[in-house]
């Protein structure tokens, strides 16, 4: 148990109406003993995260009921999706959360990786938790930028600890982002694999035609598809260090790289072509859309999918209406957010173990990252600085994946 | 029996290679006897139907093997497709045709109208037929331009003569065709029955988006959709006489017709989608593509198919990708020569039966038709002169449906 008790965590404000989203002092709370604190990235409105976010502290978790767990978050991935939930432009609805007798708000979040606190006895008797546990989110928009909620056992998913703490926060749910940069992609395993394995029946050594390659979802992609026995044909923008991004993504198993540059030599696509050797590709995973995108149709056989998961290049996907006619093309989209509620928690689980199944084999790597800790010792005012530091920093695109940390209140 | 046999058909050329393509003349064909002769509209290379076709005459069918049917086409629809293949620049192919011991060239048409004339024993038992049934054709691109051909049982299904010629001769296989006014849509009443069957789990009620509603096959979509008890929302060019098409189009059982500028007026559109009372449309038939086809999507519900059969507007089908991910739209094509090809000939027998039912309680019109006879008294230069004519008019996008009758030369 990683909990320290920390005798000033004591003394807690009672959070009123008035303070709501403001910064709370600390002072005794009188009803109730609490003994440390837990702390939320929260919103009220609408808006830019850095301007809409603030940290709330307030008391600690009572006991859970029978089916209630207690758990504390141990990272929880900052997602182009969370960034449009507080905005506003997503189609997902946040709880509303209650911090006090009196106190409300959105907490920001919608995957992370928790270790059971505390739990009720149908908790433990029924779905086999215990205190320790590795959990992981079942249900959407959970609230997963705070230290720590009282959820129930049916919304979380236990995870083995062997996969690390990185894959485990985000090996759960995604979704995909909308914003002055396009659509963007998700970054978890489970869209890439949901992908290959819902829309073509793949066999070992059918081809996958792919752009984005180098995006998180688009690695996963190059990785379960090798894993799978796939071949994938992999598309990237053109770049000053391209040799080292094509080496980068052969290591990871992409059969070959090519840029959207070359779709604009006939020789080079003929040539691209014919390295399917007559099995065309029926599979395209899309997050780009755009005139490139259109270009790369005709790498596919008859019968080929297109699947839509993001649409970086902010255009539409626009295809020859003899495609569809001739060709017999269909295109349909993807989103995890949906396929998860249209999934039962055992098929969640059973999409957990495969990609889990992957990662202990080693096929499957960590996404590249970085960890934000928001620390126990800062204030709420300072903490919330911080938040808002970040999110400036991601809402101008941070390359690397970050990982948020809120730990309780000392 | 139609046939009426004429003297100086028996005085017929023995056709040469040397004279391949070309008219011929009239003289004693020394090795066999025959009675009277057929013609056939035909063509040795690709190119303009105006320029590569010419009439052939040839000597009578032998009598027709164990399986064989000697058939007298009655009518035979001129559809864009047709004039594609002429072209080359569709993806069907003829069969070389033998019209004599060394002539052989392409006859044209896909699809006709016939009347048995003779036929093979296992033809009559197997397949319940009968001399003067009338049949159409099971198999594609089987030269019905001509006035008679011997073809195999499987080759045809016996039609009933209470659907009258002209329903008869459109009802079998469809094909779209490209060319300078975009890929058009086929005219036969099975394109518009699956696509309204094979798509989208259709109950009465539901709602059917479509548009250039006023061509063929749109106006078959109505009727057939109307006879289902499904509602329809028709688009259609704005027009002069808008005010006329729209009744008209009321008139076979469109539930209401709006024309594309409609479109850009923001509370039009909205009043449009209030119209299906939520229940939005999840089939959208698509036969225009470019920016009016993206305008309609907003009118879809979530989880919707467009199933595109043809490309007026000569633009391609351009989709927002957030529809893709999420409103879970799909997009496909419908060719009904792929449909007859991935479908048993009793699949097809089961189509037509249902069309034929449609027809018979007077829920499907006609369509508006004119028929051109290519008579059995002009030689074959006039005959020729005549194909070409009417070539250089559909050529030039000639209005009315046209339905061909090849008379047998006299």
């Amino acid at each position: 148990m990683l909990r320290t008790i920390n005798a000033s965590a004591v003394r807690l404000s009672r959070p009123s109406r008035q303070l709501r989203g403001r910064v709370l002092g600390t002072r005794h709370f009188s009803c109730t003993q609490y003994h440390f604190a837990q702390r939320a990235i929260q919103y009220e409105r609408n808006g830019e995260p850095s301007s809409v976010l603030s940290t709330i502290t307030y008391p600690d978790l009572p006991p859970p009921p029978a089916y209630g767990v207690n758990i504390k978050y141990l990272l929880s991935p900052v997602n182009p999706a969370d960034i449009n939930v507080i905005q506003g432009v997503y189609p997902a609805k946040k709880a509303v959360q209650q911090f006090g007798p009196s106190e409300y708000g959105l907490v920001a979040g919608n995957e992370g990786l928790a270790i059971v606190e505390s739990l009720g006895d149908e908790a433990r008797n029924k779905f086999g938790l215990k205190e320790g546990d590795w959990v992981i989110m079942a249900k959407q928009q959970a609230g997963t930028w705070s230290s720590g909620l009282c959820v129930t056992a049916q919304d979380i998913i236990k995870v083995p600890k062997d996969v690390g703490e990185v894959h485990a926060a985000t090996i759960t749910v995604s979704c995909c982002a909308w914003s002055g940069q396009g659509i963007s992609q998700p970054v978890n395993p489970p869209t890439a694999y949901n992908m290959l394995r819902d829309f073509v029946n793949m066999e070992k050594g059918d081809w996958v035609l792919q752009n984005g390659a180098n995006s998180a979802v688009g690695e996963a992609v190059i990785q379960i598809a090798a894993y799978r026995s796939l071949k994938t044909i992999n598309f990237v923008r053109n770049r000053p260090n391209i040799e080292e991004l094509k080496k980068h993504l052969h290591s990871l198993g992409a059969t070959h790289v090519f840029t959207y540059d070359d779709l604009s030599n006939k020789s080079t696509v003929s040539d691209i072509k014919s390295l399917a050797e007559g099995n065309y590709p029926k599979l395209f995973l899309n997050c780009v859309s755009g005139k490139d995108t259109t270009a790369m149709l005709r790498l596919l056989g008859a019968d080929a999918t297109v699947v839509s998961y993001g649409a970086m290049s902010k255009q539409p996907l626009s295809v020859p209406t003899s495609y569809f006619i001739f060709k017999d093309l269909r295109t349909c989209g993807f989103w995890q957010s949906r396929w998860y509620n249209q999934h039962t928690r055992e098929e969640r689980i059973e999409v957990m173990d495969s990609i889990i199944d992957i990662i202990r084999q080693g096929k499957l790597r960590e996404p590249e990252h970085e960890i934000v800790t928001i620390p126990g010792t800062a204030s709420d005012e300072d903490a919330t600085a911080m938040v808002k530091d970040l999110m400036r920093r991601v809402e101008g695109g941070a390359g690397k994946k970050v990982l948020i940390k809120v730990e309780e209140v000392q």
